[in-house]
């Protein structure tokens, strides 16, 4: 299928490149388009998004210009000067570059001219960056992927002024600047453009977009097809760990779009990297859309590119904050500026979408091209539809067949975020069946993210930091099982990369009952792990719940530990803690060294429960537990010299157990506080007790008993995930009968 | 001039008494009155936001009425099923009351009947309450202040159904269930009646307004002056450990309103319990002025209640919510149903403030009576004016001589707390000259406030938790000096009672440089310290920015531990850290038990510099230091086995000192961050360094110097606070002069 591709694409680029000459529609030609630019004047001031964000860009330009123009002589690290220098220098001008041709001013393209000539000038003798930390070191930045930035963005720029400049001035440009530029992206750094990776893509595009405008055409086929491998170095890895190059992997735009992406749109590397990347890949397509629409990019691989928008829009909570799946940075949301270009591009050349305007009308802005405008549009005409987000099921791996993420929604706020996925490249952590849950927008029970600042200088140069490796990689900083305190796969990347759970079954037909089920065999060889979370809705309960049913199977004994990452203030338990009056670090490595117990407990009877608030909700916690097990209350920051972890607290369900186990829990979210009128409504939870009345290899059951004595009984099947088979049952002393892998009735 | 006013008030009052049956208005009579229901019902409908506010009353109490009369019997704590109840009663009634007045809709005057009458039927038999917590323990719930609040809220009911009640369902509900009631309050529990205290306020307003209601004189006098004093116990003390009584101490209303308010309106206790006491101070008042206006309550004291509602206005941050100045829950703020009324009574009777109507704006609600009708009126008209927080020192104490509170503010969002009270009856904190720092409505220097969940059940039934006491109320937990790790006045109530603060100076006449000073030598014995904080708007700083000067001379040396209880994430600190890898208490009692050392430091250079990071703004705290001062990051939570504490940190600047010692310190604010954009603006503090270039008996003198190498200099003169003294002095090696007790000025 990938070699289909990619065979039909070699010959669908020889036609073209015969033809490229051809391409006559003049510039600008990438995203912003001479017809496009018509269009727009023609109707300016008259769309009010459009015209909100055209005073809005001027505004800051004009700022800029009356600034003046600095291109420093590269020095630092992200969040130093020179480098925030430098990046808003790429991120002005091609804003300056529209300004130019929406409306007409000439001191814009003076403005992007003299800067342009600034560069060249610079980059002539401009050695490489002096930081020698990373694997691909830039000349304007400290890493190539930042210099891919720069000419990515530049690009655009260049191509709003091409037509206005003499040919003299472009031929000092290209010959000095852009063409040099491009091949030290990729010639000189084979190790930067020709990876599956997001810094590649970025290579990729940079070097094909600057190809397009210059009307070059062995840039444009060497960032489709990436560069010969003679001389690759199989064994090297780059700053996070992550391999460089796998031999005989494709390389270039094409494999990067084959690659990452399961046909479901889900990137490998998780969200916060899939908001990165899908800029280089959107605008690089978008302007092979524009110059040559014959090639149809954006249907490549059954259209994945625009089914990723709407992936990573789901991927969102209620504010649309992306989940921080793998390394991601909390916060990222779909107001960043990626996003307003997926949004428009997805709109405009994915067939006008109604519910992206409503996502657009959020962002409150749009691109200053083609795109923009074709959304500021149809807001104006009143288009827009709510986008309402769904339980959905997200594939993982280029052919979807590497397990992936489910989401369950509830529509009173409830989400819950599953991870059964691959490995996630270099940015992946080991974590699997781990899952977050959400309400209304706030974590209820948290992913931690990533150890890093993000271009917060003070931090590392605004890098990642050594936690991220020695913490939020390792399993224990996630709501999944670590065994002997262990993390999965060891912590081994090259053993991680090449395994990935399996979807057991996804179910979402009956909104009241919604459940996904996976397995993992990989993560601990010898050990079969089955979680199973379902978010149910039922009228005995104040909200709906998660029923989490988490269940291993063996060869040795172990010891199990099952992390709950809440967030709040701890209320109550039902049983009595230890609590030491020395805090000493739980345990020596893979994380374990980081955290601090605070309290150790023994259960008091066959059930755990943990009561806390947040936010004016209350939660409780109850969980199936043996009289062996301990209740740790543990709390991070342990092993910290520079302050680089948050203090955040888990309750961890410790298990000491031989070859079968099961870990049984429910999570309900109840009531209501406000410290405005101190008024409180419901702060205890319903559920009286979870008991497990059957758990064998091929059921498990368990029984939900409330306050007021009413119960409901889950069975799973654990060996049939059909939805045709027909099960029946004894489980407590009652036969049940049903249809599919799961049944959730009540008990009478 | 006390004396003379309760003598002024004896007379009116003989005078009142006298004619008090010619009350002649009918009812309803308290706050809403039969002549504002006439104009109330016939502006009906056109008033958007008293329309707006009796829809959603409305719908509250149709469901209650729907839900059915529950009057439970008595038994749980605050959280508890019962209290919850009764308490939703007492504040459904006065709304049903109020709606049958306004829409004439018999139904509600059954539904207020039909419960009175519950009550009337329970109360007779009840016995106390169960739950023997409290000092004065209740009927209804657990502590008689609760009772007084049901008696205070349902005396508007019973007014409001008055005349639609029989002359012999009045005799039964009186004699059976408000006499008694009202004498259960007084009479039966006097050290609950008779105190200056906010329990006090309620008890006396509660059976104040009854009076009024019955037309019963023996209450009404009974309200204003308290009972005799047979029988005190003047060593008593309360659950929270303040005294119930002093003996030769005036009781009643009239004496709460006079000792616990200064001449500026400050409470004594501080805003949270203003906010609570406000209500019992206007509805009493506010009835009474309805009733007697010829008896000018409102004008009681110079206006001091009218004025305290601005003082407590300008006690809270950019969001409204108030400083937690000693036993506060931080949340609480002028959206609070207390100060709903109390906005709406200040615009109706207070002058027509239209400043007022912004903030009634802001609550979106009114009071369903003749002052929210007022104030929804104005704001139809579109009186609303906005009201501008300024910077402002309220007095404390009864004639205004016992310390006080300054707050300094500046434009760009920053607000300086500053507490030089006294100690604020028994919710006082022991925290002489400490500050808090706020920057548009976020804390960047806490104060920690109280150590309760207020009506959390799982929180020891709602109550005052043992960490108040050996935490909260600790000068440790608050940003001021702790001198050989023991509390202001050895943290005794009966030493702290007696002393305060003096104030030094206070200037905000220049809006560039505020600044305000004062002075404490009680709270160690023997130790005279003199703290002066300054908010300076500089044009080579990006914000203004925070001087604390604070300096000590004492008889002998001691450990001084200055801690700064920061808000957000650690960045960076210019000395190196010694993080243990075990945590310890820092101390053995004294709040310092609760405190775990994270990391400690000497100092590298001659000043210590701490940045850090909170919702996208960055902070640098420089301090001047010596070369073995210590340098502390503490974490709060040890010895807290309930988990009560929040894990907040400090950096505590340590220095053994002989006789004299300053704390310099500069705090800026600058910068940005934002997750979405990843852009980092200014990371970095203006300041490179503060020196100090003078400091004796007669003056100190801070040079500051900019990262470019602009100097700034501040005086200060520590004998004169005079606005007048002219000044002359060298201090490094120049020579400085000007009027006033301090000099800002370039070093140039």
């Amino acid at each position: 299928m990938k070699r289909l591709n990619l065979l039909f694409w070699a010959t669908v680029s020889l036609l073209w490149l015969t033809t490229a000459h051809a391409q006559a529609g003049g510039h600008p030609s990438l995203v912003l388009t001479k017809a496009g630019v018509e269009k727009i004047r023609a109707e300016l001031g008259n769309v009010p998004l459009f015209d909100a964000t055209v005073a809005r860009v001027r505004e800051e330009v004009d700022a800029e210009i009356e600034r003046g123009i600095d291109t420093p002589i590269p020095k630092d690290f992200s969040g130093g000067y020179t480098h925030e220098r430098h990046k808003r220098n790429f991120l002005i001008l091609p804003k300056a570059g529209a300004l130019y041709q929406i409306l007409e001013d000439e001191k814009y393209a003076v403005y992007v001219r003299d800067m342009l000539f600034q560069y060249e000038a610079m980059y002539k003798d401009l050695p490489l960056h002096p930081q020698t930390r990373s694997y691909a070191r830039g000349k304007l930045f400290w890493q190539c992927l930042n210099d891919a930035n720069w000419l990515l963005y530049v690009s655009q720029a260049y191509d709003a002024i091409y037509e206005w400049l003499s040919a003299e001035e472009r031929h000092r440009l290209e010959a000095n600047l852009f063409r040099p530029f491009a091949d030290f992206l990729s010639l000189e750094n084979p190790q930067f453009f020709n990876r599956i990776h997001n810094h590649s893509t970025w290579g990729n595009a940079a070097v094909g977009m600057i190809g397009l405008v210059m009307n070059d055409e062995e840039l444009v086929h060497r960032a489709l097809y990436g560069l010969d491998d003679n001389g690759s170095d199989f064994e090297a890895r780059d700053n996070d760990g992550g391999f460089i190059r796998r031999e005989g992997q494709a390389a270039g735009f094409l494999a990067n779009l084959e690659e990452p992406f399961s046909p479901d749109g889900y990137y490998t590397e998780g969200p916060y990297y899939q908001r990165y990347a899908m800029y280089p890949f959107l605008m690089f397509a978008q302007s092979l859309n524009n110059v040559k629409p014959e090639l149809g990019i954006l249907e490549y691989k059954d259209g994945v590119l625009l089914k990723a928008i709407d992936a990573l829009l789901n991927l969102s909570d209620a504010d649309g904050e992306f989940f921080p799946l793998n390394d991601a940075q909390k916060g990222m949301s779909y107001f960043s500026r990626s996003l307003v270009s997926a949004v428009d591009i997805a709109y405009h050349s994915g067939g006008n979408d109604p519910r992206l305007l409503d996502i657009a009308e959020r962002q409150g802005e749009v691109t200053l091209d083609d795109a923009g405008f074709s959304v500021a549009l149809g807001i104006r005409e009143g288009g827009a539809r709510p986008f309402v987000k769904r339980s959905v099921n997200l594939s993982d791996g280029p052919r979807g067949q590497q397990g992936g993420v489910a989401i369950l929604r509830a529509d009173e706020g409830f989400t819950l975020v599953f991870k059964y996925s691959a490995q996630g490249l270099s940015h992946g952590h080991y974590d699997k069946l781990s899952f977050s849950l959400y309400e209304n927008g706030k974590e209820v029970l948290q992913d931690y993210g990533l150890v890093r600042f993000v271009n917060i200088e003070q931090k590392g140069g605004g890098n990642y930091l050594p936690e991220n490796t020695s913490w939020a990689k390792q399993t224990i900083a996630h709501n999944t099982l670590t065994l002997n305190e262990s993390s999965h796969f060891g912590g081994k990347y090259e053993i991680g990369s090449r395994h990935h759970s399996e979807l057991y079954f996804f179910d979402v037909a009956n909104p009241d009952v919604q459940v996904v089920s996976a397995t993992d065999t990989n993560a601990y060889p010898g050990t079969h792990m089955h979680r199973t979370m379902a978010l149910i809705r039922d009228s005995r309960f104040e909200r709906p719940f998660v029923l989490d049913l988490l269940r291993t199977s063996a060869e040795e004994r172990k010891q199990h530990d099952l992390p709950f990452w809440f967030m709040g203030q701890h209320l109550e338990t039902n049983f009595d803690l230890e609590t030491p009056t020395q805090l000493h670090p739980l345990g020596e490595q893979n994380g374990y060294q980081h955290l601090f117990l605070e309290a150790r407990a023994r259960p008091s009877t066959d059930n755990a429960q943990f009561q806390w608030m947040r936010e004016g909700a209350f939660y409780t916690l109850t969980s199936a537990v043996d009289a062996n097990d301990e209740l740790l209350f543990t709390r991070l920051g342990a092993n910290d010299p520079d302050f680089n972890l948050r203090r955040d607290a888990a309750l961890i369900l410790r298990r000491d157990s031989a070859s079968e186990s099961l870990f049984a829990t429910v999570i309900e979210s109840h009531g209501s506080y406000s410290p405005v009128s101190e008024l409180t409504v419901n702060p205890r939870g319903s559920l009286a007790q979870i008991r497990v009345i059957r758990d064998d290899k091929d059921y498990t059951a368990v029984l939900l008993t409330d306050r007021q004595d009413f119960s409901s009984v889950f069975i799973l099947s654990n060996q049939e995930p059909s939805e045709s088979a027909m099960h029946r049952v004894r489980a407590g002393g009652r036969e049940f009968s049903w249809q599919g892998p799961f049944h959730y009735t009540k008990w009478e």
